[in-house]
């Protein structure tokens, strides 16, 4: 399974805030790549979840917009215990997890997770936990570079390619 | 014909999203010197196309607004079928075309066009394709500068930019 | 009078186009420190006017924000008529103008005011006819850098400053 | 008590403008990492209160998010008075505060409080009067780099990363 923190990681860490008709609208930028890195992921054997430290609607839309399998959201950083009902519910171990992060609400996770990966805007306490730290940052092809990663140490990569061009030659 | 992909070339790969009044809104980034790029074309020989392997409101608008001749969006990157239509239509021949792309799901189209061009932030499967790939970054010039070349090429820009500016010198 | 281009100079050239409700919206990104900038000019003898070769209702609330004395938006950038003509209401010569602009849309009047003046991300044919280049990009300081210079000219930027801050000190 | 200043500092000094149905709406940009370095100060003796010379409804909205103690909001930049009438209420000196800034009108600020701190992006007279000049830029964690720099000051800064992550542990 291919984990995934949200903000830093898939956004660049903004988040735009204003009051539409009186009402909070908060806005996040994701990136186009890091959606179709996700995408040769798909059908294949790596699962994807996404564990977010905070509640947000556009999340939820880009969850949804890229078929995401698993997503959990908890308030205020709090990740290990519904991941861990998450891990219990599919019969996974810690060690078959490869989780991304970048900041100290993701070190709990990535102590304990088989791949810790972190992306290059990480703070110094992440990076020192990482295996691998992608050169791109969060929403800048950040998930993109760890896919590639992945899929490279699977010895994956290039067919993955070759399916998903293949697929839109004709 | 110059055909162009969307997300990543005429834009920076961005999509921010967020919930409105609980619909689900889009927005994405455009660049007006790209605009004015396009329109150093209109009335000339070469006319723009838009591609691109997703549905957005936004491309929508903006292609509106740019007066582009045809655009075509298809779900999931699939390009080549509607693609072949649109040069049926119009008698073209896939050697009278120039593509602009960034990422996979562009190489069918590359392989075929005779003026395959990408962007600086392009994969690096893409800008082995490419005849030309352009300093700018998507969103932030490319589109601009491909057509600068690509009419510096046909010794035709210098003509272009007088005729531009004449029209709006009194 | 400085005389201001607007996208490209007050904003980094990027529109960032959605549908709400069904509706075209267009959000641009403007600079604070800018805005901080032109109040600087206000109360003294340069009078600021923006000259925008595209139609915004961004561009209107912004203006209507840093009451700015005159906003000429036309379509299509053909600038010089309007522009003509706000000269004349006011008995100013084009020699008694700063211009700053950043594309061929600016061409025509940077041809003609007493100073004109480009930014760091304008196009050649742009830069070859300013009489100082910003080293900040529009929509990042460019603004903020050309009226620093002008008061700087003029010798009146250290005063300038110091009305400013005594005005908030106590 | 850590003040901060909030555009430029909190965010990367843009305002995003645009008309949505019929109403004038603005977004700004926040920083997720800032937000999780003010969260570290939470529960401890550091109070934090956001100052702006402008008012806006996206600060209030983010102000609330992450539970500011005290948030100020004045027009065109005279800060001086209500942050007085702040300290007063809480038995506050000057010297008791550090401050962070970007721009002129944090000046008068930044010349009173005990920590007088700019950040990267500030101009050169805030800059002049900084203890401490932050390497992150306004937006993109130059508040997280201030309130990790104080609580290093004061030796704090490692128990209370440990205290964030031991809490998020189990």
């Amino acid at each position: 399974m291919l984990a995934l923190d949200v903000d830093g990681v898939l956004t660049d860490n903004a988040v735009y805030l204003g009051l539409v008709e009186g009402q909070r609208v908060e806005f996040k930028r994701f990136d186009i790549q890091d959606g179709l890195g996700l995408g040769l992921l798909r059908g294949g054997p790596i699962e994807v979840a996404w564990v977010s430290g905070r509640l947000s609607d556009a999340t939820v839309l880009r969850a949804k917009e890229l078929r995401i399998a698993e997503l959990i959201q908890v308030p205020d950083g709090h990740k290990i215990p519904p991941f861990q009902a998450l891990l219990d519910k599919r019969g996974l171990g810690w060690d078959e997890v490869a989780f991304v992060g970048d900041d100290l609400a993701d070190i709990a996770m990535l102590r304990r997770v088989g791949v810790p990966i972190a992306v290059a805007n990480a703070v110094d306490e992440v990076k020192a936990l990482a295996m691998y730290v992608t050169r791109a940052e969060g929403g800048k092809g950040a998930v993109r570079e760890a896919v590639t990663w992945l899929l490279g140490q699977r010895g994956e990569y290039d067919a993955a390619v070759d399916r998903y061009v293949n697929a839109r030659s004709g």
